[in-house]
């Protein structure tokens, strides 16, 4: 099948054509690129990253907030970044097993990507696997993360609106190590909220969110139960409604995915095998100059 | 001063002329890239990455660490990476006095460095500084990361010796909160290892890095005192020999260095503000693509 007939099965919504989209862009196939030449550029579908340490619950949350919109009639799909790190891959499974309720729901589509490198950075391939989703015509994105690693950073320039997800005992921790975590929230949400301190944790977050409020958007801070479904519909509202009101920060997105592509396109040019090899014999000469050798790189690219 | 001039100086160890070669290179003016193609290209002197939550005492331990080597002769240069982020400036300033001590000595130099945008990442142009440090005659490189945001995992593709300081409190949440920092470890570091629960959390750590143990390198994990300089020999001991070990892994990082480069060189090509209104342009248009967007500015560039 050509890109042409390819993307069109994908804009009528063809699972099988999206899945193989997919793979193609994931893989830097000429056909993938093709393909995202062909399609719209759509920035009304909102992509939400969940993000928070593990444990936090943020496979139930996800859970529970597909199947409200799936219940509302929308096409909701959900990308589950996968660690390749050895350090967690147990705790995932059971995450990923407990979407099986929904699993055959034939409105949503469930995806998971391999996390980048060691350290469990977004796949560079997240922004064209996104676009292709979004013109499949589904009209929620959820991407989660695994929590850990430059995943949890990275995810702010990906989503149109990042939700942070922390449990109770969480409050101690806050202030001393996560705030890189605390700058990216759009939304902040204290689930197993029927653990004791949600309510003073979630107090701490809205003094620490403060100093981030802007006349366009407070960071609201939620509570919820993924078990229950308590505070899910305020999440999914808070979500959409951020997602709308921010018509600057979307433009600021495009621009970093715009750089985004820019640099892979790039990098694309130089093969990393073939670099490797002639950096090697290179760095051997005595005379060897890294800034020489990236500048004579860079004008045959 | 030219290039030229100021290459002589700097190679000389002149440490007026190697600040004025660093805000060259950070500000991205011409001469300093002109310097850094005259310099020579050194892998033989360790940079080593402290990193760790806010409060584990790195600062210390770098003063101390600074310490030993001066008196052993060396030339010692500290990079300190500062927050942009309004989270945790106070605890920093503080810190930043400790060293104090060793300020005026002729033969430390002290350098700060503003880590990039919100995420606290660390400065894109660190690279062009660590190889003018080298090239003017100093023996050790030390960075300092705030511990927050990103600058915790991206000091592995900086460092040729990457040192996770924690402190024995730690031990609950490092299963849980710390994967990516788990990760990046060259050394790891108890440190203040006169408190309760230290010899523990050391005995945890040791098993956690098993895994991560090569034929080359095992993990070593020490048990420090900033205050009193317990443990900081070993420490200075373990870095060297870390440094020494592994030519493997000082080939990838050469790699990474030019594919950074490599990328940062290309997107100079781009000025933002230029680049910015262009998108803006086009994504109004009610035909964009943001692929072909990017494929055409590729073909210009």
């Amino acid at each position: 099948m050509d890109a042409q007939e390819l993307a069109g099965k994908l804009q009528q919504g063809d699972q099988r054509a999206l899945a193989r989209a997919i793979s193609l862009a994931e893989n830097d196939h000429p056909t993938g690129l093709e393909i995202l030449q062909l399609l719209r550029y759509r920035d009304d579908v909102p992509v939400v990253g969940i993000t928070g340490p593990p444990g936090a619950g943020k496979s139930s949350l996800v859970n529970a907030l597909a199947e409200r919109w799936l219940d509302a009639g929308l096409r909701v799909a959900v990308i589950a970044v996968d660690p390749t790190s050895p350090f967690n891959f147990g705790s995932l499974l059971g995450d990923r097993l407990r979407m099986a309720g929904l699993y055959l729901h034939p409105n949503l589509f469930i995806r998971s990507m391999a996390s980048r490198g060691s350290l469990g950075g977004l796949s560079p391939r997240i922004l064209e696997v996104c676009d292709l989703i979004k013109n499949a015509g589904y009209d929620r994105i959820v991407i989660e993360t695994v929590g850990v690693g430059q995943s949890e950073v990275e995810i702010a320039g990906v989503a149109d609106t990042t939700v942070v997800v922390m449990v109770p005992e969480a409050g101690d921790e806050v202030q001393t190590m996560k705030s890189g975590v605390m700058e990216i929230a759009d939304v902040f949400v204290v689930n197993k909220a029927d653990r004791d301190g949600a309510e003073s944790f979630a107090r701490l977050l809205r003094q620490l969110s403060i100093q981030r409020h802007t006349a366009a958007w407070e960071i609201p801070v939620l509570l919820t139960r993924g078990d229950t479904g308590d505070g899910v519909d305020a999440l999914g509202e808070a979500i959409i409604r951020h997602h709308g009101n921010l018509p600057a920060r979307r433009k600021e997105l495009l621009f970093e995915k715009a750089l985004h592509l820019l640099r892979e396109q790039w990098l694309r040019r130089f093969p990393h095998t073939a670099l490797r090899a002639e950096l090697e014999t290179e760095a051997a000469k005595p005379d060897f100059n890294l800034y020489r050798f990236v500048a004579n790189l860079a004008q045959r690219g």
